[in-house]
């Protein structure tokens, strides 16, 4: 049993000026916290969510069955990040569909639901508005900043953007950019939702329907570049729906994949607004700190100050062992501080929100060392 | 230039039976042939095609322009197969979209298009709809039977099902079945197809209308997985469509992957059919020779008489090379006669139909043992 997570959230009134040239205001950012802001305040943590989690990091709803989150295998009291000595907080991005501002809410300067005109937000608009929110939380300085896959690259841009306010960047399974295939895949996302008739152009909820048909082909997309090829055929093969025979149907479920695939597609399409997968696809892709750089990524890292742990998985082929080990390169050209873990695990990508003994001690022991930085 | 190709084709009135338990009578498949057979009748040999290639395999139509076979690098006078040498058939198969009976033509047993009711067609079904072509054509013994992915199927069906009518076998990136991300990727496809609600259950065709929401994504997903990582990178990379700037739109095109992947959709949705593409995926999701024999593919392949030679591509992450060894190895344990050749090229799945002169001349030397030891 988890401990007690408590939703919150803050009103902004003041603009918050957007890597586009555009502008949002009067937005609200969701957010937890977990444990306890030392007098120092030297002992905060931020975790940054990937594509479809929120603020609720860690700990359970009150009696709400079934509501861990995302990270609760990972943080809380005793875990890996310990929330017995770190104050740990949670935020949902600008434009996701958990709480936060997004599409589905009212433009304060037209009176209607965004829609289809929610601006455009980046990686480094997010960290943007979470700084705003470390501020308004009286916290300066961030023991650390954390994340998985895109998680990991707003903890990356936090290194890049506030150098003096992160002591220690922990990135998980991420990337320094998205490879052409990855571009790839969100687009086929994407243009399975923005072509379903009930999308709209975007402006759906007028029309009180949902594209649920392209939500559906994204997640499933989604969910074969989340998964090793070997965990595939571990846990599904070519085992039938129904026993040995085939029932020649195209149509028809046939193998277990297929099923397991519908399955998370409805389930996807239920919760997931269409217009917050339009939005943080396009953040993953613009992401590319080196671009300011002629793609020199090394020279995007100098400016970096923090202290920085990696981690990577084997089988993941969404955002390769490959694509971790140039950040390290990068930073390690800087002479920059850095430890790096490369977990042989069959899982793929989602192996940054499972349990492996050995990924879980390497954080575990990488936060030891923080808590003994901020006491010393 | 290439030569001049020539479309035919034949009717069969007597009825196929299927391996779904149905039959379908009445059809017709459009073939083509090129080079001349012996007077022993030894020099036959088939090319099957994969998903969404035809009969025409080689040359050119009189008077039209780019209209260049799909294998025209790899068949011809003076080409790796040679036509000067090999009497050379190319067969479009049933359930397609190019010519032989499909889900837009009239079953003859309603006098109404077939639509969703044309018969799910398997790799096997395919071979015996070709055998009897061959039977049509008084060729009893084929000199090689020749593909590519799903072709390579074919080929390697031909010699368990007809051992003694298979001198040589050719199979090229293939794989002896699909792996549950080959069968999620089409389900995908498959699925984009049938909730595009111009899809109409597979009865589109009354309605006057076509998926081509559908179709384009079923393509964007396959393209993706024709191609490695690698090459994307080098051909599109993050490159921008419109200079260096950033749109900030979700729905325009923003990257040169986009643009390439949008544009590939639309040309397929133009020219393809919707109930083919479901056909042909499900034909791909079943080919498994190893499923009677307990999942043992060795003791699948103990029937076949034929010599083989399998070729593989180090890039090809939809039939890897190690699929290919999986066969080369149940082969060597039945102490059949193969030859292997794992390519080191750049693109992915699609170098099979690419020119690559290390592959290309590995075939071309098949291929003139093959001539000597008919002429021996």
């Amino acid at each position: 049993m988890s401990f007690i997570a408590t939703p919150q959230s803050m009103q902004f009134d003041a603009p918050l000026p957007l890597q586009s040239g555009a502008s949002i205001r009067g937005y609200t950012l969701a957010y937890e916290t977990y444990g306890s802001l030392n007098a120092a305040k030297s002992n905060a943590v931020l975790v940054c969510h990937a594509l479809n989690a929120s603020h609720h990091v860690a700990g359970v709803y009150e009696g709400k069955d079934h509501s861990e989150g995302w990270w609760d295998n990972m943080i809380g009291p005793g875990k890996p990040l310990d929330t017995d000595r770190f104050f740990v907080i949670g935020v949902n991005n600008l434009g996701s569909c958990f709480g936060s501002t997004g599409p589905m809410h009212i433009n304060p300067d037209t009176g209607a639901v965004y829609g289809a005109d929610f601006p455009v937000v980046t990686v480094e608009d997010w960290v943007d508005a979470q700084a705003r929110l470390l501020d308004a939380l009286g916290i300066d300085t961030l023991a650390a900043v954390m994340g998985g896959s895109l998680g990991g690259m707003q903890a990356i841009s936090w290194t890049l953007r506030y150098p003096s306010r992160v002591k220690h960047c922990v990135a998980v399974a991420t990337a320094p950019n998205l490879t052409a295939e990855n571009i790839a895949f969100n687009e086929v996302a994407r243009r399975a939702i923005a072509t379903d008739p009930d999308f709209h152009g975007g402006n759906f909820y007028q029309h009180g329907v949902i594209p649920k048909r392209g939500l559906r082909i994204a997640r499933m997309v989604g969910h074969i570049t989340y998964l090793s090829d070997d965990v595939m055929n571990e846990k599904f093969g070519r085992q039938l729906k129904n026993g040995i025979d085939l029932r020649y149907s195209t149509q028809e479920v046939e193998f277990q994949i297929e099923s397991y695939l519908r399955y998370q597609g409805d389930k996807f399409a239920e919760y997931f607004d269409a217009n917050t997968y339009l939005l943080i696809t396009r953040a993953l892709d613009y992401f590319d700190p080196a671009k300011a750089f002629g793609g020199d990524l090394s020279q995007a890292l100098a400016r970096a100050t923090a202290k920085f742990l990696l981690v990577s998985f084997s089988t993941d082929w969404r955002f390769s062992p490959a694509r971790s080990r140039e950040v390290v390169k990068a930073l390690l050209d800087n002479k920059h501080t850095v430890s790096y873990a490369e977990i042989d695990a069959p899982h793929g990508h989602d192996a940054f929100l499972l349990d492996d003994a050995r990924y879980m001690n390497v954080v575990r022991t990488y936060f030891a060392n923080v808590d003994r930085e901020i006491a010393a």
